[in-house]
């Protein structure tokens, strides 16, 4: 075992620790407050392999690791959690795309998905079936060489802002097994785009409420074969949650850093708050708290990127248990800083707003448990 | 023992739940979204009495109890945290003023406050001084019939939009000794309000940083005797600790209902999410919670009502127990209501912003353990 | 509302705390370690009343009120829990009987169960249907004048040290409405004991399995009418779900009365404990969460006595959040202790191992959270 | 990075559960009841290398890394609890002294303590500097060819049935920085043992207080040089962080199997108990917490086995994480298992009392959040 990152992998902690710093950090707040997607920064990023870390290098990709993309998205997300979420959304519908599209399709966009020069949305989670996403109703009837692709898709993070969307809709029975998925262009006639929602945070990057009336799709921009859609938007949501569970921990720490620097500057009762041992302890908490998470992610990481059969177990560990602790960590390190926390000239209030939501999406942390008690219950299971 | 509401607070219960559904409830988001101080629905609630529940009858006061006080705001923080929220603090300013103040100010402002034609702030903290509030540094120099207010108050309720200001200066030397109270008419040249504060919530109601720069207050606005300032502004905060945990027991109750309503609807995986038994225990665990809350809350009402000298400690575990509870509800009926929950056409989002604030002022949660902790390690102390 | 004792319940708390403070804590600790069963001394107990607190007076009873009841039962447990939990059992069994049998039946049994001269065990749960108490085997056949009982109980407390066993057994179908109670001659024939179940804790009251094979109870020493077994028994739970919520409020202010002594009085690095501030923070929560136990505990009781609709599910509420508060707060103040909290020397490590038990049994901290979420979410339920 | 066990480790791994399971776990029980000090298994254990795991292959030791003793601790803690924490002493013990003793005294101990056939006490704590070890009392004065010891220490381990005991004691000034360490023959004229301590459990090794008075000790006998002591009594004790913490972790995984195969096996209500979704996400967050605890131990370990400078902080973590998860998975399996969990006759009443220590001991988690908050606050403290 071994628990240190190697030279490479320190080396691109540096590169995205500086990217952070300087491309993102600077403008959060301002991004939150104006509800702004930085398309531009996006690019940027691309630039740097950001936006394509574990893609096969065939379409442009870095073709990392998941552990090594881990190690990179906790770094930005230091900078900016809405933005680095976002971008691991592109990662995983970039990597989506690369996977199981048809070569032409791969082609036509891997490579402009791969410097981010087109930006992707995953499209699963329907109105009125949340959780259970494999009763999804949107339907893609084949019609010649097409597929035509009616229903409604909600939560949608860059949709209307995005070039490419991977959308997963029924072509066969109920169930799991009767879904396909699809890349489909997204100003393909017949989308389109609801409102931008308002939302508590992760307002750098915009939801929509996508809808698809008759959407013609060329039948060679199926992914895989039909019926592959679940299995195949499933693949995708492991790494999806390791992403996740990465942002919640890079912003604790950024919390964490911020808390502690508070905490040694701001005097109360004649002393540096640093001093009492009450604060001491929490922070002790915190830090104790917040190594465990990143182990776990990392993990599941490893268990993932050697195609270990308890993968997304791990992964539902990893989301479940660093999404929480990432909240509570930031929450937390807002109580610190006081009524300072609560304003928006500091980040916390930010902190704790922007990782809120990873505790609900990529599966809520509920649907989290299920899948690792079924592991836990399964006839025969080993130890985790 | 007795722990059933009488007649008459069941007729106070029952108005002010009307006038929170009514006034408050259909408003509350758009006052959030937008920022908006209603000051309009706040005179209402004065033609209700809600503007001097427990100022004396003597300044048109209802002179109730804090327990029938708490018993209404619990109700109308049902319908809108925020504006409940400054309510009390109005409440609080409005009994400061009408039990400390010479005859003639309360001859001059006692009415119209009561009423809610007049609006009152509550100025103690200040910039670098959060918890310890005894170091303030504002001072107030005699000269002639005047005292001479200079210094600067942070993360004022109301600053900007209200008539009167109750202010801690220094008149003496260090520590909490040197402090007397103030009633200022928030008009006075020298007195200027800094830029409203963004923040996490709490929205409907301004917060600023007040300045006083040479500020002539009249020698007669001054609040008991000089030196009683620290004292009069504690006493006051032992209300305010009861009031501010009831904004979070209403919310918090809000929330509970709002989930188990969403919960009974909202189907999932083809049952009512009410039928999965993790979620019901949930369920029980919030409603357990909040109801212990409740009882501390009241509890520490009837101590402080009957002047009992432990009355401090009770309001302060009161305050601690039921602002970390009613956060904590609200934080998981969010959790409940799913990717719902984060966007803002569902009010759960901002229960959790809202509630937010309540843990750290009127003494932060940290501040409130200290209290208890020295009652509970005292000479010759007692049990709880 | 009154959170208050009156005059009256002030005299009997001080009898009870007299009576803890002298014939039960100077021996706690010995009856533990020897598993003694101080029969003596609940004899004693029953010369003041303590054995039939709220049986009527008709029988020889105080006919106090649940309420009282728990107030006195709180300063016993503070001398010995499982003492004091046992005889609550006994009031549980002596309040049935009082209530439910025959005219005959309270002739010839009720005011020696009252005085104590005769003990009661109460005999639901069986082997294989811990939680699910209407499924129980044990069968009740008409036969003549007698009914001819047959089956197991366990986990019996007092089993083999008792008089009267009072006994659910089928008379009729499955569930809940084929159960009777039956009040049964512990020595009849027929009726066999296990040996002694050697537990974490709770060691001063014997625990046996209880079997009965063709044991002849005359008819007329059923409680109640055919079917009505089961609503007894729960009725007769929901006050023991207050009594050992009550044993461990009381075992709780008992960890955190030595606690803060052991605080003041012990140095580490120069100073005492009692000043080191993380450690005051935790005596503030334990005593804050203790208070809001406390007040669920009597509220509940209130409810019961007013013969509230609900009273079941504040029973509940009570019995969940009052068992697992009081183990946390007797496992923080062991925790205070350090090395000496772990050896028997000292009392904490035995309020760790009593309290444990309150979590499960009478009803496990699960099967409350199914009862308080029913409620919860029951068709047009109101606010708890 | 690379979180698996190599083929060696996995050997190790499987001769340790294979010799738990046989040796350790049919007479865990037994040896609680009877408060039985298991030698002949201890030095069985010996025979296999388990009492030298980390002491260097020069005396007879297998030289492995901290990592893999606790992969193998880990396996025997699943056995009995208390015996492997005491066998997690002697190793202690052993690499003390096989590290700072002089080579003649390595000589006479070594190899014999290498295999088990003598046994070690680690002698620190005392009566009255419980946390505050540096503060110790007992004085070890040089005279001639001896040094002269005199003082007490409690709660040692073994002490009575051990062989070879490392005592702190103070040649110099107050402070860390004047105390020495020995390694004392434990029959040396002038020790006395105190009676073995009755505790709440770690029963399978006796406890108790040593008493030295006058004891004469070869001056050679003395670990390193005069004052440094205390640095080689904290090295030792980073090391026996994290074996405590392995079995925390250990005996948690052995509820966490067992209460899985309960639910799967107990049917209440008509359906296994495995089926309520309840207990599935109770069972889902005990294995996640537990998962995150064991590679938290496993980064420690890696830590100290790299000297890393911070390798004390991360040994703190992990004992104080591991030990409070660990006690919470093995309380809430008990509650899994109802009331027979609370009985001996099944285990998980012993894994709750067994594991409670280890919040306590070995420096208290509150002593282990000290350690943690110096470095998170230390100035120009990095990410940990």
């Amino acid at each position: 075992m071994n628990f240190e990152p190697n030279d490479d992998q320190i080396a691109f902690i540096d590169m995205a620790r500086s990217f952070a710093q300087k491309e993102l950090a600077p403008h959060a707040a301002e991004w939150d407050r104006d509800a702004h997607f930085p398309v531009d920064v996006i690019k940027k990023a691309g630039e740097l392999g950001f936006c394509s870390l574990y893609a096969p290098e065939s379409v442009g990709g870095l073709g990392l690791s998941r552990l090594d993309a881990s190690l990179i998205f906790e770094q930005l997300s230091m900078g900016c959690t809405s933005t680095t979420a976002y971008l691991t959304i592109h990662n995983m519908v970039t990597w989506m795309l690369a996977s199981h599209a048809r070569p032409e399709v791969i082609e036509r966009w891997g490579a402009a998905l791969a410097t981010g020069e087109l930006l992707g949305s995953y499209c699963l989670t329907e109105p009125g079936a949340g959780s259970d996403a494999a009763s999804l109703k949107t339907t893609a009837r084949r019609d010649g060489a097409d597929y035509v692709l009616s229903g409604s898709k909600m939560f949608i993070s860059g949709a209307g802002s995005t070039d490419i969307l991977v959308v997963m809709a029924r072509t066969g029975g109920e169930g799991a097994g009767g879904v396909s998925a699809f890349a489909v262009d997204a100003a393909t006639a017949g989308i389109s785009y609801g409102r931008k929602e308002e939302k508590m945070g992760w307002n750098s990057q915009p939801t929509r409420m996508v809808t698809f009336e008759n959407v013609r799709v060329p039948a060679d921009h199926l992914l895989g074969r039909e019926g592959e859609g679940f299995r195949i938007a499933m693949k995708g949501l492991d790494g999806g949650r390791i992403n996740i569970a990465t942002c919640s921990i890079g912003t604790a720490q950024r919390a964490l850093d911020e808390a502690r620097d508070y905490l040694r500057e701001r005097k109360q009762f004649g002393r540096a708050l640093a001093e009492f041992q009450a604060l001491q302890f929490r922070l002790a908490d915190m830090a104790t708290e917040l190594v465990a998470a990143r182990q776990l992610v990392r993990l599941a990481a490893t268990k993932l990127d050697a195609g270990h059969p308890d993968a997304p177990t791990y992964c539902a560990m990893a989301k479940r248990f660093a999404t929480d602790i990432g909240f509570k960590v930031c929450d937390e390190a807002l109580q610190l800083f006081g009524g300072n926390g609560y304003i928006k000239e500091y980040p916390m209030e930010r902190f704790v707003r922007d990782t809120r939501v990873h505790r609900i999406l990529e599966g809520t942390n509920e649907i989290m448990r299920l899948i690792i008690a079924r592991r836990v219950l399964a006839d025969g299971a080993g130890e985790l």
